[in-house]
């Protein structure tokens, strides 16, 4: 099958700087709100069900090949799988879905770099040991079904972290969602990777943080990701009338829950027991400015790139909360739990990103991840590695989340770089 | 038009224990979830407009004479309106809305029992100087219209402090939900009451609160009604994504609405400015697990029944929010207001009613409201006062409010006695 090199490579692979751009261009109106130009495509939503189909048709259109695992996740490589010879993966990737109401990179741009990767790769001919191969996971943020990294979880084979049949957030099911999406969630286990099959990982993503912006460096060389616990707690107290009750005695949910936040708060704060801490949902009941609040739910999300910081934070967090439950006379509970555990990037992949930014002239640093990233999970297989590019304003998950265009194009350049370094392309 | 009163008068008015207590029960079916037992009958919502169909017909049913102002509320007498000879008004009543999920007695049990008076004068051909009139105001609540007390304020002339188009909580105009129900926005004129056609208002009501069970009193002569200022608070911060925005800078809405909630509470407690204070609802944005909210709009309940302790609690609780969003860096505003007074009922009313509790034995004690009223608003037209009979465990606004049925039958025998003494039956 194989024929010689001088015959088939025509140019030396290049990123398409243009056919990018316009990529995340029209995969940025998907989703969009025409107010805010805020990004809903919450995973198995319809709008991203829509991004999906988006990606497929843009690879295929390209001559490359497609195909959807049992989790929804879309992988795109330049020949059928299956044709000999076969050769170990070098995949990249990273995820569709959004938050509500956020931008339009995160996540996105990983896929869209991934995919022009190994379009340049296939165009130009070159002659990997490895295979390049795109993947977009399926729900990484979890927004809507609160499963995030969900693609990637299957792909490495944690099967047994995720529910039989998991629920969104209102308690419909996944199943119905992710067959629309052209998975399968009885063939899970098809989806899973041996790790054998794989030779690296590289995930390229919007920093979404301050720190290359204020350094005026173009890329960032992630040296390990935050880990992530996610606690959603629940606080019964008593509903009754806000006129006639007296203080004395109240048991307000709504009021303890203050508590609660403030107490997360105080975590990464005053504390210092992790990097960030924070309560970003509430869900009050009855909600109404007459009633004293019976019952809310809340999640508490904590991070660090240091488990053992992170086990102390939850634990004085429980504590806290037993605490709280005696002063307020609501009853709290965390009700569900779910943890990411930091993780440390490849050594040997980090030095050929450095290479590759060396050759370029963009000027670089290390840094952590302060988000958690597909790249955590993918990680348990592989040696893993992400590259970042600034985030205007350091922000993401908002609407006005962006990235200069030719730090867009410089950040695919990379990946394509380190990418051909790490398949020992000939 | 006169006939002898021993011609006419066929009986001693008296209350018929089992017409009231069916209608109490066939009206705590309107609006009822079927699970929690709750009654959701938001002023001019569906559920709102079947109760007060429900008591039209009964009403009519009885050979009664209805009417709906412009304003929908309904009054119900013996003889059409105008009939001669034109008489001054006794007028007594409640609401028949309710909270989310509240309980079936709150407001619709007065407008039962005065029905159950104005029928038992009628049947029984008693003659009174005054004539007896039942009314229904509507949107006493504000659950889902924030006019509270809407109805009655219309009655009473209070036209200057409606907005032109009352809006819902989601920006939808009263105009057609008033339509619906009977009303004209655009007459509301019509329906304001001369001060000089009224010469009493009387309002049964079930306390809502624990102090006549812990005293073991059956009726509760309310001695002052307690004021109410609601404050519309909105926090303005910056979303963002809660694992890359460092702590220092960050502008949490939802971290600094926990501060408000908590600065709200402080001033019924430590502070002891107000005799209760409640933050009841938050309404959160983006209220995502994964984001930072950058906005949240949260009501302030205060009460007390002295207006110059309400006003202090107010002006420290805006020191106190200018020094919050100093210190979390979040803009907060103060959006809306409403204010109703702390009243003080007619001491000769109450004389009558505490007459009419020794001719039964039952035993009776003086109290404030705790929670605000239509009678506090008919106050400003007519001497007023209000009866309560116990609530079982002091609560309301909850699906399990509750009054023992003897107690109920008691209420509307004690509203009866004094509105024939205030009405000067012959």
């Amino acid at each position: 099958m194989s024929q010689p090199v001088a015959h088939r490579r025509t140019a030396q692979p290049a990123v398409d700087a243009e056919r990018l751009l316009r990529r995340v261009e029209e995969l940025g109106r998907i989703g969009r709100d025409p107010m805010t130009g805020g990004i809903t495509r919450e995973g198995f939503s319809r709008a991203d069900r829509e991004a999906r189909a988006y990606v497929l048709e843009e690879s295929r259109a390209a001559g490359l090949t497609t195909s959807v695992d049992a989790a929804g996740n879309l992988m795109v490589r330049a020949r059928p799988p299956g044709t000999a010879p076969a050769r170990r993966a070098v995949l990249m990737g990273s995820h569709l879905d959004t938050v509500v109401n956020g931008g339009r990179l995160d996540g996105a741009y990983g896929v869209l770099a991934a995919l022009e990767v190994v379009q340049a790769c296939a165009e130009s001919g070159v002659e990997t040991e490895f295979e390049p191969v795109a993947a977009a996971f399926s729900n990484e943020e979890g927004a809507l079904f609160p499963q995030p990294f969900f693609g990637s979880s299957v792909v490495a084979g944690r099967l047994d972290g995720l529910p039989r049949e998991p629920l969104d957030h209102d308690g419909h099911p996944l199943r119905g969602p992710l067959a629309l999406a052209g998975g399968d969630l009885d063939a899970l286990g098809s989806a899973v990777w041996p790790a054998e099959s794989l030779a690296a990982y590289l995930e390229l993503h919007v920093e979404q943080g301050p720190v290359l912006e204020r350094a005026r460096n173009r890329i960032g060389v992630v040296d390990g990701i935050t880990g992530r616990t996610v606690l959603t707690v629940e606080i019964g107290g008593s509903a009754g009338h806000c006129g006639t009750a007296p203080m004395p005695g109240r048991r307000d949910a709504l009021a303890a829950a203050a508590r609660v936040t403030l107490a997360v708060e105080r975590l990464a704060t005053t504390l210092d027991l992790c990097r960030v801490a924070t309560v970003g949902r509430l869900d009050i009941h009855p909600n109404s400015p007459n009633t004293i609040a019976d019952t809310v739910r809340l999640t508490a999300d904590l991070r660090d790139t240091d488990a053992a910081r992170m086990r102390q934070a939850e634990t004085a967090l429980n504590r806290e909360l037993d605490h709280l439950a005696r002063q307020t006379g609501t009853r709290i509970e965390v009700t569900a739990r779910t943890y990411s555990a930091p993780v440390s990037t490849s050594a040997h992949l980090r030095a050929l990103i450095e290479e590759s930014c060396r050759e370029t002239g963009a000027p670089y640093q290390s840094l952590p991840s302060g988000a958690g990233h597909d790249a955590q999970v993918v990680a348990d297989l592989t040696p893993t590695a992400m590259i970042f590019v600034p985030s205007v304003g350091g922000v993401s998950h908002v609407p006005h989340e962006d990235t200069h265009p030719a730090d867009l194009v410089l950040g695919a350049e990379i990946l394509l770089r380190t990418a051909l370094k790490t398949a020992h392309a000939h």
